[in-house]
């Protein structure tokens, strides 16, 4: 059954600690990926609508089971970066992150989105991600050979939104 | 005759608006692009080593003709990104833009550097740039279609330091 989901762009300050929690319970993010999630949750919650990060917050019985982290790209006539999307991986299997991704596009599209870039990693580890984009309509638009290291790549996602 | 380059990595006060004041001479950069290079250099002046860009300025007759900025690309094993490369336009035949390129470099591969990233946008407007970049080693990597704004797409170059 579908869970009750409930979202919202608001954070408080324990949100921090749950995103972090979040992220790295994923187990595919380093750790200074981990903080910086938290730093840019952080960020938002110290200058609000002044931050560049967007925030939306999935929770099912009041717990924080996804995000996405999102915002305009400087210099760019309403092109998004989708800076992170996260999901429980006790809660993955359903379809809370394509329902949150749908959410997110949305209030995009409202903030005059018209195009959305998505970054991942080459690595095997990813492989549900880039799953997760082309299902959700993303096109992989480049490859950065050996960008984050030596045999570990970029590839860069996009969708019209 | 080579003009006598001088080069510092630390900035003072007054080089914000001279910073502003150069990128805007470049007659390339938009408002807000100029703006975000000041705020780059704010960044640098008041954080120090905290700060996540690196500046490389160069003087001749104590006055700046050319700048860099770069930083450690984040979560990548010392890759660098270009954030900013500008020339007085007076002083660009006098090849001071390769000589600075070429400190900068230095500097980075002090700091671990191993590939160095640029992006710039494929409009006409840019075409020197485009050359500068061949001309000193970089590879054009990817393109990104219509990612600024409709018709102009973005051109990543990446050269091995």
């Amino acid at each position: 059954m579908t869970p009750a989901l409930k979202w919202r762009d608001r954070l408080a300050k324990p949100d921090l600690d749950t995103i972090y929690q979040l992220v790295k319970k994923t187990g595919v993010f380093s750790e200074e990926e981990c903080r910086v999630a938290r730093e840019l949750a952080e960020d938002r919650l110290t200058r609000g609508l002044n931050s560049d990060y967007h925030f939306m917050v999935a929770t099912v019985a009041d717990k924080i089971t996804a995000y996405t982290c999102y915002g305009r790209i400087p210099f760019t006539d309403g092109r998004f970066d989708l800076y992170w999307i996260a999901c429980d991986p006790d809660m993955s299997y359903k379809g809370i992150a394509t329902r949150l991704l749908s959410i997110s596009e949305a209030h995009m599209r409202e903030l005059g989105g018209k195009k959305l870039y998505a970054e991942t990693s080459s690595r095997e580890v990813y492989l549900p991600a880039h799953q997760f984009y082309e299902k959700n309509g993303f096109l992989r638009e480049s490859v950065f050979k050996d960008f984050y290291r030596d045999g570990d790549s970029k590839w860069v996602f996009v969708k019209d939104l």
